[in-house]
């Protein structure tokens, strides 16, 4: 089976399933669909003949393109278990998934670009007015997050690996940073974050690693 | 172990969690907790001492209490296999969850009520404003959803039986005609509602038969 997958290096949901696939070791053929305003490669006509929706990341399997990187997560996780990417306990794995939906479903869907830009158009708000916008709901999912940890000892959130929560934290990180976001409440989130960094699977999965234009 | 679960009738995403419950014949035991403005029972002092987010809905299991409906979906699969609320085969899970995450990520947090709250008080907009980005977001994914079962001879959406797509879908379908959203072009969708709420699962979780005012 050929995963291939595609990708924008700046979109945070991709930035998740890259991470987990090299957590996985599982080879995939990147295709980049660059969603850069100046290109919108996405909307082009090749790309909506492979998906409608015109939205990344889907990945093509068996000849079939579906998106959702939740999903996703879950099919690699049954399609390739180990490592696996969910701890070890059944309340454990309920954690670690409320956290990553915290993010997946609370903060990320609000920032979409598609929902900035009808703020901007149908809704006639300033740039400072989406700004503010973006970073309410990354504090206010981040303070959630946070206060769930204030007591925690080791690097990983749940267990001594990362997992699915940290999969979506980091990049959810790297988005509020990128947008200039006061993340400084949040010392566990950060030190997490940092501890992910240090390793290869999310180091070669950043968005940095993968900027065509630095190739 | 005795499930608690923290709801409020009209909340779609405990709407979720009752469909998936009652599929499983999983018993609990419902706390309502009153969200309607004239209440706010989410806001209580009572309320905060359980749950500091002021989210329904939430489950209380071994005394933890977790919130997340697509996270409590899969800790419920998991804890109690049978009946499944997922499709057969890898490739029908992938699909079916990536149909529930179109509506748990794309169109339900968008339409949030502490979001529409920002829209008018921060961003100054109308009812009119807003019911228009309400019905926005669930045309677009429901046409997206519609799309892909053009051709569906069956029932249901992934199988002879509902999964975790109807479970999702089916909550939202409420959303829309509760809020007055023009639904008429999406007939499988339609069909595929009318289908489950044949069943006595879909019945028993439904807004109006949880109605407390109504007992």
């Amino acid at each position: 089976m050929t995963i291939k997958l595609y990708d924008y290096w700046r979109s945070s949901a991709a930035y998740r399933l890259r991470i987990a696939l090299n957590m996985k070791g599982v080879a995939y053929e990147s295709v980049s669909v660059d969603l850069h305003p100046a290109r919108k490669e996405h909307q082009s006509e090749t790309y909506k003949a492979i998906n409608p929706q015109m939205r990344v990341p889907v990945i093509e399997v068996d000849g079939e393109v579906i998106g959702q990187s939740m999903a996703i997560l879950e099919w690699l996780e049954e399609t390739y278990p180990e490592p696996s990417i969910l701890p070890e306990t059944a309340l454990d794995r309920l954690k670690a998934r409320a956290f990553a939906d915290t993010i997946a479903c609370d903060v990320h869907p609000l920032n979409n670009p598609t929902v900035q830009a009808w703020l901007r158009v149908e809704m006639g708000q300033s740039d400072e007015a989406v700004s503010h916008w973006y970073s309410e709901w990354i504090q206010r999912g981040f303070a959630a997050l946070e206060a769930r940890f204030v007591q925690m000892d080791g690097d990983f959130l749940y267990g001594d690996k990362p997992s699915i929560a940290e999969i979506t934290l980091v990049p959810q990180m790297y988005n509020a940073r990128r947008f200039n976001v006061d993340i400084s409440a949040f010392p566990t989130l950060n030190r997490v974050d940092a501890a992910c960094m240090d390793l290869e699977a999310f180091q070669t999965a950043s968005p940095e690693a993968n900027n065509p234009s630095k190739n």
